[in-house]
């Protein structure tokens, strides 16, 4: 064991945040600050200094920021974050001789010690910063010091070195030669506010036709764009829009085999009209989708593309490049399967070849192509069933090349794996939401994406639903579980979206009994919606997506807290941010029966007096109510609205506001 | 961003047991068994395979052994610690072909697939297997190929590769070409025994003689060692042993100014005699020591020797070797301090010297000299007043040469500082168990201690008494609080120690009300101890620690566990062992009042029948009661004994015994 310089005694350890000892970036967006802590000590009584060093990766030199020690050695820090893109941060830290001579000679002074021989060693480490520090503080340190020698007495020298501005002085430019760096540098990735705030439709072009059995196109989509957004989506995601193979095609309700007039599946990928950077005929030309983009574009909507990384036996590249597919020893190409599950109108690429490299290169070449007409934002079809190694790199290489790409990763797979794709890169992610219904499972699974690592790099979007999944709650087509669950997700978490107009259409029926499948699923047929029908939640969920553009609090997950209730029906929880918008959800989870429940608001932690009384505003119906104290009941109807969504009113006008109430 | 190989689809994260990403080993013992858990996980559905891969610190090819996965792609393995000294390891995870094409053929054939491709490939990856077998497995599986080939239909070729014994051998050579090695290999300290299971006795050698005012030395030490050998004591710890400055020697009870006639501070260490390596010639001389050691050897004693490194004035280095000494500008060295309290007679050494090294050098070397003399356990002295970097390199360096040395840090200062110095090495640590005295105050603590990250490294000491800390609940004098105290520090703590006789004697008066020090404390006079004292605590103490002896639960911490009981008097713990034995603690913290309890014992837990009955045997009185269920009452009296101590017997005889009973 070699040692190199055994006088640097200060110890920097536990700098937070950091993943995996910094082998991931933590992620956050632009406006962002980043608080970054750590554990700086030394042996002995010295009073340290500590710095947090950050710059923008690439750059050489590094910006600093004094971090401020709180209890426990715990120093704290933070610095903004102006641009997307990378940042690189680490903490320095320092015994600060200066200051610890400063302290100890006011404390020798009060126990009415000599202090003679302190003041020359004081001498000496003034001295010392002059020769250390820069114009103006040298000139203004030399300054003190010909006070100090020119003084007569101790008690005079003593008075000049405690003097706040000398230590101030004193502080811009302290003894770092035997600093402590940490041993990482560490990484945040900065990203658009879109990326934690964003709300998402998806719909099937195909179906967009006015017309019933009309293939529907691009030029129908963009009809529908008013209606998006009224309704206060900002995001458009579309279902693979590349020519669909022919081979082995799937018929209505997922039928082995199609009739002829079947549309087949938009994942079932190529076809002699081209590969992944083809567009289905049907739909219209790459004009059209153009159009289609700078038409949402103007509504403030982006096309979020679907990028499936898989052919059907007819794409391109299947004859192009056969190195690329599983060859078996009959000649025959692997089809996906799932043993005993088999998908033959589906070939997976196959990642173990040894022509691997250039496959990566292709599908890179495919988001590229997509990036250049104009779309931005990626949701990645099935991201677990390729290798985890491939993700990191085509995300790392595509950030580089256009840092405000956002990648929402469609894993419905095992926690690790699915945490581990938003480590390796992924904006966003979808979630378990689907599948959690009761107050626990809400409160458990939000409680561990808020509260822990995950939420350094975990963005959830919650979808109620999405063309696979019609979970088993809403099969029973309660309008009050559609608004229920709707809710659950736009206030939960600040990335939700909606598959429509299935969606607010209260679409319901499965294909079978215990199956989450839709009958008719748009994905193996086209649909015809009737957009105008009274049931529809469309003014409702309006009227939400408007809630959560008008209130910070909802555009962001970590200040989420869980609030008491005294019953199990009903789930209370709120969200602030720090400009001191603070909403209170309360959720009647019973979509059959009334309920009554008394909320506890630790009012305290939500920024509120404990003894004044205080508005409530639901946001919802507009009523407003006055509360006191950190009890009060609700009642929630599922028959016409099963929630509330106040906004918190800080501060009640009384008397005392009046200009003359003295 | 560089990929070099993106074939490598697993990862393998999280690796446990690992402290700051590898920056410091863990601790163990000889005889343990290291328990590694990691995730392993890859994309897809691939059956995977995960190996645990350990050496000896130096050696250069890694032994291995196979990881089971449990839940939530938790993967485990584990491997003997047999000698003392580091071991290194890691986690290497691959996909397991040959073992899921098995898997998925099975599910085939369950689903009446043709198979006939599938036991194409099947044969591939047996050819595949036996290329990278070795023999005997090479010639075994080409015998299964034989059969596979000669077979004539697919239903025998499908059963010859299902065979069991055939997914044994080809586990024997899995296919890692494409494996993941963990980022890191981590490292375990391993050192004996004692390091985790140690009774520790301090006195001072100058009181050790029968003679009243008569100066104690090492021979009379070696009278006392039969006595401290029968209280059950294996490790006996004396103050500095060398010889003590006269200049600024402090006086009986701390006084500024000795007397003519005063013995000073065994910490001032240094004089004409000698300073580090020498022996204060009123003790004896280096042959008495050594015999000393030799004694207490032969009674399986262990003699722990105080390092303290400063220097009184007239320690021979002050004038030899001045550059380690802080001089300052009027020319006087800098004695140790803590604004505005002084300490004259100490000199510390200068640890930001220009000349660090060959201090360093100089004190490792006294580590060395006293390891040649036989002693290879060291209690160090205000550890936290000296560089961190230096403990961690001295600890390194001297237990690469003398692998069963133990460290003691005695450090009482903030938690971080603690517990970074049992990171760099130190074997023990004392802890904050002397003032922590309610219920709520040791059950945070010590299941702080037990069950984080702290249990890898951290093995606490404790001590009820220190020469510097006669604990406020002490003063008070009763002997139930001295019982309840040793009781505490003895189980809790698989190490602990006292500072005797003045434990066993109840020594309680302090120096002035509101301190912790002792009256005439021994670290600066002689003090006579009447060893027979009828109060004195030394058979109960015995007792105590041959009940530490015989059962092998109290020799270990990781097991504690803490247990309801009805009255916040009474604390309840448990500890286990692997082997069965099981210790129940139940002590009464109200040393004024008898206290009834009913103790809430989790019989699953420890291992019992929840529907048998079951002896506990009080161990401190030799009592057996028949209990039931969890929930068993019992009463405490202080006014004889305060505590119970069971060992559980696991299971009561019954009829169901008997031979004949069917």
């Amino acid at each position: 064991m070699h040692q190199t310089e055994g006088r640097k005694r200060v110890i920097v350890e536990r700098v937070l945040p950091e993943l995996d000892a910094g082998r991931f970036p933590v992620k956050r967006v632009v406006g962002d600050e980043l608080l970054v802590e750590a554990d700086v000590f030394a042996d002995g009584h010295d009073l340290l200094g500590a710095m947090l060093l950050y710059r923008r990766e690439g750059e050489t030199t590094w910006d600093e920021v004094r971090m401020l020690e709180g209890t426990n050695d715990r120093w704290r820090g933070s610095f903004s974050l102006e641009t997307i893109g990378r940042y690189e941060y680490t903490v320095e830290g320092w015994v600060d001789h200066f200051q610890s001579w400063r302290r100890d000679l006011r404390k020798r002074l009060s126990a009415e010690q000599n202090v003679a021989v302190q003041l020359l060693i004081g001498l000496e480490l003034l001295s010392a910063a002059i020769d250390r520090s820069p114009e103006p503080v040298c000139q203004l340190l030399s300054r003190f010091r010909d006070q100090v020698t020119a003084s007569t007495d101790d008690a005079g020298r003593s008075a000049l070195f405690l003097n706040a501005r000398l230590a101030e002085l004193a502080d811009r430019a302290p003894d770092r030669a035997l600093a402590t760096r940490y041993a990482r540098v560490l990484i945040v990735e900065v990203e658009r506010t879109k990326a934690r705030f964003s709300t998402w439709y998806e719909l099937f072009p195909r179906s967009a036709s006015p017309l019933a059995g009309k293939h529907g196109t691009f030029r129908d989509v963009e009809r529908l764009l008013p209606r998006i957004s009224r309704m206060g989506f900002d995001v458009l995601y579309l279902p693979p829009i590349h020519p669909i193979g022919r081979t082995f095609r799937k018929g209505k309700n997922n039928a082995p085999i199609a009739e002829e007039d079947d549309v087949g599946s938009p994942w079932a990928i190529g076809a002699a009209e081209g590969g992944h950077t083809a567009i289905h005929p049907e739909l219209g030309t790459l004009n059209d989708f153009r159009r289609l983009l700078k038409s949402a574009s103007s509504l403030n909507i982006e096309v979020a593309m679907d990028i499936a990384f898989q052919s059907s036996p007819d794409h391109p590249a299947v004859t192009r490049h056969p190195e690329w597919f599983r060859k078996l020893p009959d000649g025959s190409i692997q089809y996906a399967e799932n043993p005993p599950k088999t998908y033959q109108d589906i070939y997976p690429f196959y990642f173990e070849s040894e022509e691997w490299s250039p496959l990566w290169e292709e599908l890179a070449s495919v988001i590229r192509y997509w990036l250049e007409q104009g779309v931005s934002i990626f949701r990645i079809d099935n991201p677990h069933t390729k290798p985890l190694p491939f993700w990191e790199w085509l995300i790392t290489v595509i950030r580089k090349e256009h840092p405000g790409v956002i990648f929402l990763a469609e894993a419905f797979t095992r926690p690790k794996i699915m945490n581990y794709l938003a480590k390796a890169g992924f904006s966003q992610s979808y979630t378990y939401f689907t599948w959690r219904n009761t107050k626990r499972e809400l409160t458990s699974y939000f409680t561990e994406l808020t509260t822990t690592e995950l939420a350094e790099y975990f963005r959830p979007n919650a979808w109620p639903n999405t063309p696979d999944i019609l979970p088993e709650h809403l099969q029973y087509g309660r309008r009050a579980m559609f608004m229920v669950r709707l809710l659950l997700a736009a206030t939960l978490s600040s990335n939700y979206g909606i598959y429509g107009p299935s969606y607010e259409l209260l679409d319901h029926e499965p294909r079978a009994t215990g199956t989450e499948e839709y009958l008719n699923s748009e994905k193996y047929e086209l649909r015809s919606w009737k957009l105008d029908s009274e049931d529809s939640l469309e003014e409702f969920i309006a009227r939400v997506n408007r809630i959560r553009r008008e209130n910070p609090a909802l555009q962001r997950n970590e200040t989420l807290l869980f609030h008491e209730t005294d019953n199990e029906e009903v789930i209370c929880f709120s969200k602030r941010d720090a400009t001191g918008n603070v909403i209170v959800a309360a959720i009647n989870l019973d979509v059959h029966n009334p309920q009554t429940a008394t909320l506890h608001l630790p009012l305290e932690e939500l920024g509120l007096e404990t003894t004044q009384s205080y508005q409530v505003h639901d946001l919802l119906t507009g009523a407003r109510f006055i509360w006191q104290g950190e009890r009060n009941a609700v009642t929630l109807q599922p028959a016409s609205l099963p929630a509330r969504l106040f906004r918190i009113r800080r501060k009640m006008k009384s008397e005392h506001d009046f200009d003359y109430f003295a």
